[in-house]
């Protein structure tokens, strides 16, 4: 029996999945009779000392915790600096992570997320601390380097390719004297992998989505225009998906300009789909309708991705394992078997590999006209969103979601003025 | 076995259970050796003669198409004027009807076509053509007369509850050092059945939505933004749920003004939710999400309530049943029974007592600082959101919708100049 406690905590963006990870975490280090404290609200909790007691929490409520979306500890956006900039904190850190015996620490996050735990690790040789950090994947950008896909993803690309299917053939059956274009907003600020997972949608030269914009090609109006034009005319109806973050050839991103002024002057905030649909209706005189599901796509737990679940648990279960095996630095990553049908396995990666990485569409994942996805891309794409993660409703038909009683664990240090 | 055809059609806004009327109606008039015809894209096929023949589904199709969101024939937003301004389309009807033998005429849709299903009635009993007109409930909106409540409804409320609820446990986790607001915007232009229904989001006085804005009520902005600096002081983030249709106390619509012109002097187009983010953002400085679900919130039938995909096909049933029985210019209403357990059964109701009336919210479901629903209102709601619709997903991930065939009646009629 390993002594010291685990510290797991959550960073950047939620998933529906990425409490599946937490409980799997919870899970095998209970099995190993390992101590595991949370940091409430990420890598903030850990530097307040706000830590949370998961013991308090039933093996019944930690399997309620794997089908519950959002994160149950709290996250956080803040992204420590190098380790000379914010010595500072990266020593209060320390001090925390030394005052409750932490040996291990798993932060479950992103690019930036995987920067931090190679840095604490770092940091903690430095000083001579016996500590083991592990990144744990998470993001639905998909945008993690090493890894063949990110735990999160799966689902929020499920989301969206059920999504634009549903919507499709509401359009579809309305075209005739109502909605012609719909624009859906697809996250994914500089890498289309969420935009292109909506090419899942549907198959065919005429089926929706029929028109893509990703963030990896330059946006053009006049062409983009003409597009939509010829697709109505063909199909009766175009059903366009735009990628958050697409540019223009000059760099500038497309939803800034649909900022400007409201009827009584006051600033709006931008937004692609309002932006594109407001340049439908106004230059091509069709009627339209957009939609911005933004954290919808990200918190449907409902319609999870039975892959990115089992995923999510796999590298959850491998982070705990990594960690008492001391494999400091690195991170349970998927990989994924040569060929069909679909494999998958968890292997360690170096975070150096992978800390503040960014992973982009690859060419040959867009269509040579730039408004679609590759067979390659589909054939990448698919088994992700494959199978239903099906969750017990209430009786009230909500879905049975648990909220933590996170307990806080008694402070050791003074109060942080950081 | 009855001699003549029965002709369907839907109308209006689609649902995600409509289908499933349409293949109730399919399915009765079958056992009843009945021909079934649809018109193509509503009331406008049936005046371009553009008619489908249902013999040429299977039954394991209809089967499927029960499951299938969107309108499988084409819906239509056409509204036919009174029988002496449009007498010239009413009489092209008429030749049609009269053309393929059409004995029954079930119109699917809201309001409009409740009152289009009684005209045509009236226009069959001036000239002695002998059809049984009914009309079929539906709508998102929920706002027809007579009946409980409306086929269509209940799922899009079970969206609308569920989303609150995943987004909510969204913000809760970020909102320490991200998004502290998040607008959600329902539909519902006059009536506030939908914004309501997000209540079931969750109970008590800090839990999500923290605020609905609802039609009925004028919009205040200094209360609004009063409110929401409140929650956010004391929960640490606010979930806002907005109808489309707020207006303020003079009439005027909020989301025209969030209308204006954006950075190269475009039109831009309205929406609460983005509206009501910039005041958020603007006004007291906090960051807020927002999200336009538009029509996912209709079309989400992978999140069907099973009280509501229950009621879509027993109006369809019913419906065939009124017909045959020579029930003219009726239509089958849900009817609740008194107190709990929730019970309901169908009951036929006069066309006249529905067509053109619309149903708002009551007020005593308006809690009294006009921001929530009372305890009346969750005890209408629940019942409508319980249950669930599960469907078959194919191998690739997305659930397994169906396309029909759609066989076109030969035409009998000289093309129409209408």
């Amino acid at each position: 029996m390993p002594t010291g406690t685990l510290l797991y905590a959550q960073s950047g963006g939620v998933t529906a999945v990425i409490n599946a990870t937490a409980a799997a975490v919870i899970t095998a280090a209970r099995a190993r009779r390992v101590k595991v404290l949370a940091a409430r609200n990420g890598i903030v909790g850990a530097l307040r000392e706000e830590l949370i007691d998961t013991s308090a929490e039933s093996s019944a409520t930690i399997r309620l915790l794997a089908q519950t979306p959002g994160g149950a500890f709290g996250s956080c956006r803040v992204k420590l600096k190098s380790l000379s900039e914010d010595r500072a904190r990266y020593e209060r850190l320390l001090a925390v992570l030394r005052a409750h015996e932490v040996r291990w620490f798993l932060y479950n996050g992103g690019n930036d997320s995987a920067d931090t735990a190679l840095k604490v690790s770092q940091l903690a040789r430095q000083y001579g601390y016996p500590l083991t950090c592990i990144g744990v994947p998470k993001t639905i950008d998909n945008d993690l380097a090493v890894t063949d896909c990110c735990p999160g993803f799966g689902s929020a690309a499920k989301f969206t390719a059920v999504s634009v299917r549903e919507c499709a053939l509401d359009v579809a059956a309305m075209a005739d004297t109502s909605t012609k274009v719909f624009v859906y907003e697809a996250m994914g600020r500089n890498a289309g992998w969420l935009a292109a997972s909506a090419g899942l949608a549907g198959r065919g030269p005429d089926a929706a989505p029929h028109l893509i914009l990703f963030p990896e090609r330059a946006y053009d109006e006049a062409s983009f225009l003409a597009a939509v034009k010829a697709v109505v005319a063909r199909v009766g109806y175009c059903i366009v998906v735009a990628s958050e973050g697409i540019r223009y050839a000059d760099g500038r991103h497309v939803a800034d300009a649909g900022a400007g002024k409201d009827a009584f002057g006051h600033t709006q905030l931008g937004g692609i789909s309002s932006y594109l649909a407001g340049r439908v209706k106004n230059e091509l005189g069709l009627k339209v309708h957009w939609t911005l599901p933004d954290y919808l796509q990200r918190s449907a737990r409902h319609l999870a991705s039975g892959t990115d679940l089992e995923q999510a648990q796999a590298v959850g279960a491998a982070a705990v394992e990594y960690a008492l095996a001391g494999m400091d630095a690195t991170m349970p990553v998927i990989r994924r078997g040569r060929g069909a049908p679909y494999r998958w396995d968890i292997a360690p990666a170096p975070l150096d590999k992978i800390a503040n990485k960014e992973k982009k569409l690859p060419a040959s994942f867009i269509r040579a006209d730039g408004y679609g996805i590759t067979p390659a891309a589909r054939r990448y794409l698919e088994p992700l969103i494959r199978g239903e993660a099906p969750l017990p409703y209430r009786r009230d038909g909500i879905p049975h979601y648990v909220a933590l009683k996170n307990v806080a664990v008694t402070t050791r240090l003074p109060a942080w003025e950081g």
